[in-house]
């Protein structure tokens, strides 16, 4: 056998696969996962229909998973959308299979996807496992997009992909409804046209007053709206993501997608969180108060910390962001370095969680302080 | 908006998307389903197992689903494998998507995945949806292997995937252990090397005397063989493939895998579903005997028949046999139009079924000999 063993992509030799590191440590904000699980009623909802699943489990399962894609039409359409039938639904196992999907069919060799950095880690993941040319644009210093430049950019590119999270990760921060009108329109003006994807994971942690882009798909043919149940319906472990679109969209994704790519399991778990929506929904507006007391906290402790309308605060700068990521694990928290060099984000999670980790913080700052007085924390360029 | 909205690749347009018809027919025997389902107790097994990891939904799931992978290999141990390891072992949703993350990792660009047809209609979808060049050979007559011919074209064609159902769809024919071996060896000699995927959807209705790949493990390191919950183990619902090989190989699919691709509520019902092996493989002997039941039957009426080692039978030769088709299903019985023409297959159902689907061919047969005397039911050459 070859010294080349076994006889991986080249392109793909020496990649870590991707993932956050997976510490037991007490207090976990460091993948936005929902620090609420569902109610013991939701729970034995779920293993209810899972049961009645189970009896048939050895047909396939409904291959275009109808009675879900009425179900998260119909909430859809009860958190800013209008008018969305199931045929502009599709789901997939996470938004990751649903954005792969994408790239599967509207990206490939000699195509281009565009977000705009930072962003996102595993967009340029989606765009590497389908020979996607990865264009990253940049977001201005406060993460916000200059609409001009971006408008400039994509025209100069003309991606066939466009991701825009909204909010945005790592950043929190949300797109107002003219930024995706403007990249629609430009994605719209070449051949063959863009397709714009607003990725709202965590849209319904949105501030008062931030709409969804659920509102733009009767104006924008070429809109899709991305959404999963893993933040907000604190389903993480389900792995179910969801878009709306135009149903020519819904269509050609079925050319790529995987036959009976949704279990029954699956479809039986997200019907029955549907059915407890607003119970698994009930803790979005609590974490929205603690996520604004810990931005302000942090604020007043003299970080800068980005606008969030997500579960999560990225805040920064710190010169060795390591060193505070290391003392806050030593205490029990576990955080993530993640974004630009210089700042690190946390989930939000219970109060007490919070508290946690403003305790470890302070002390972290304080020890390091002690033992490198000399500039560890001060203010620091963005790379 | 252009005309050429949605922006779909090119290579992509046109294509339907995989999949048998839906038809809903009382007897269904097109896609290879078990017939029997688990039992209550099986099903009340999964409910109360995915109800325990409901509670915790809102985490992600085990990245590495270490539990599952211990317990396949136990049940690989007991069924072929012996010294078979956790590390071994990977899953995915459906053998499909281990396909695809084997292709993904192995095949691309300027790589070759290789087969020989007739086989499973899916390959050429994974190698295309991974930018793969596909390369089918082909079977003798009976539908068995030329091995010095098969040993020549991958010499030739140097593919880094080379993929060996065993038995195969839609034939049932199943792999002597020196094709194996020698087709390992001849992937083995170039650079880089090849890896040998024995996809063993099928394997637990083999023959008596028919042996598994997984003896061949600890020889060949470029051997993959995949497996599924899907067939013997009556799952087809729950989306569970795997396999086994060489820890580098999984640790390579680890790389193209997406994050969290295993939900917590999968990894449960798998799971539930390994400690019911005994009961939900009891019915494997008594598909086993109606398999050779309907293959001598089938013979008994004139028709050829492959030797078959799973658990459905090709048969023909038929002029015309989408007509044969249709008068099954006009009789409530649904076989599969699939493989060379002038064939179809039937999976093997309860002893009910196979009866109506007996009774409906010999109806269909004379019907349409009667309105088509000529030579609707002569002996055609395979294309």
């Amino acid at each position: 056998m070859s010294a080349a063993f076994p006889p991986l992509r080249e392109e793909l030799q020496g990649i870590e696969p991707y993932g956050a590191p997976q510490l037991d440590v007490p207090v976990q904000l460091n993948v936005n996962e929902n620090p609420y699980g569902p109610s013991p009623e939701a729970a034995a909802d779920i293993a209810r229909s899972v049961g009645e699943a189970a009896v048939t489990l050895n047909r396939y399962p409904d291959r275009e998973f109808s009675e879900l894609r009425t179900g998260l039409a119909a909430y859809l359409n009860g958190d800013g959308g209008d008018g969305i039938t199931p045929e502009m639904v599709w789901a997939a196992n996470g938004s990751n299979e649903v954005m792969l999907q994408l790239l599967q069919a509207f990206g490939g060799p000699g195509r281009v996807a565009l977000s705009f950095a930072p962003t996102y880690s595993m967009y340029p993941e989606y765009a590497r496992d389908t020979l996607t040319e990865w264009v990253a644009g940049h977001r201005a210093e406060d993460f916000s997009l200059d609409l001009e430049a971006a408008r400039d950019l994509v025209l100069e590119q003309q991606p066939t992909v466009v991701l825009l999270p909204s909010p945005n990760n790592p950043t929190g921060t949300a797109l107002p409804p003219e930024a995706v009108t403007m990249l629609c329109e430009a994605a719209a003006s070449y051949e063959p046209a863009g397709i714009v994807v607003v990725d709202e994971a965590y849209v319904e942690f949105r501030r008062t007053g931030t709409p969804s882009a659920l509102e733009l798909l009767p104006v924008h043919r070429n809109l899709v709206v991305t959404r999963t149940m893993s933040k907000a319906f604190a389903l993480a472990g389900a792995r179910l993501g969801y878009l709306a679109a135009d149903p020519a969209i819904c269509d050609a994704i079925r050319v790529v997608r995987l036959p009976y790519h949704l279990s029954a399991v699956t479809q039986a778990t997200a019907l029955a969180a549907l059915r407890h929506a607003p119970e698994l929904l009930g803790k979005v507006e609590e974490l929205r108060v603690e996520r604004d007391a810990t931005v302000a906290w942090l604020r007043e402790q003299g970080f800068e910390v980005a606008d969030s309308d997500a579960n999560f605060a990225l805040f920064g700068r710190i010169a060795d962001r390591h060193a505070v990521w290391q003392g806050l694990v030593d205490r029990g928290v576990l955080i993530r370095e993640t974004g630009p060099d210089g700042w690190l984000r946390v989930s939000i999670g219970t109060a007490e969680e919070m508290a946690a980790f403003r305790q470890a913080l302070l002390e972290t700052i304080e020890e390091t302080a002690r033992d490198t007085p000399q500039d560890k924390f001060e203010q620091k360029d963005l790379a």
